[in-house]
């Protein structure tokens, strides 16, 4: 397969990955059993593989990790607020 | 910042981020809010990756997505322990 397929294949699974938790928040409003901390290193780190997508210059590796790090930034959003609720 | 580096430190900081999400699942055994959609696509998604990092003879893609798809596993079987004894 070519790699750059490959690359495109993966990067989608992986940043779609996280949309069926958000969504399960978003209809349950409840974050209880999830980690913040979880949350904020996935933040932080996939940041850090869109720079490294960068310096590479590999698309795959800089889109799949964007849309990753936009949906995980909606997930703390979500987290803050329905914590909030919850007390 | 070398790029290998940075792409080291990236996988290192997105391999040990579901770990938080591990420990917080074995200390309170509960999944209810975890998304079993998410788990699966991950594993998915993460494995592939590590075929991505073959292709490309990157070693930091592999072993940051080699370990994130052990921590997942072990998420899931935990998922599948925790969620028959809520039943």
């Amino acid at each position: 397969m070519d790699e750059n397929i490959l690359g495109l294949v993966a990067g989608g699974i992986t940043s779609v990955a996280m949309l069926p938790q958000l969504i399960k928040v978003l209809k349950e409003k409840d974050v209880e059993d999830l980690s913040l901390l979880m949350i904020c290193t996935l933040i932080v780190g996939l940041s850090l593989w869109v720079w490294y997508g960068f310096t590479k210059n590999e698309l795959p590796i800089i889109l799949s990790n964007a849309f990753a790090v936009l949906v995980n930034i909606c997930l703390l959003i979500s987290f803050l607020i329905y914590r909030k609720k919850s007390k």
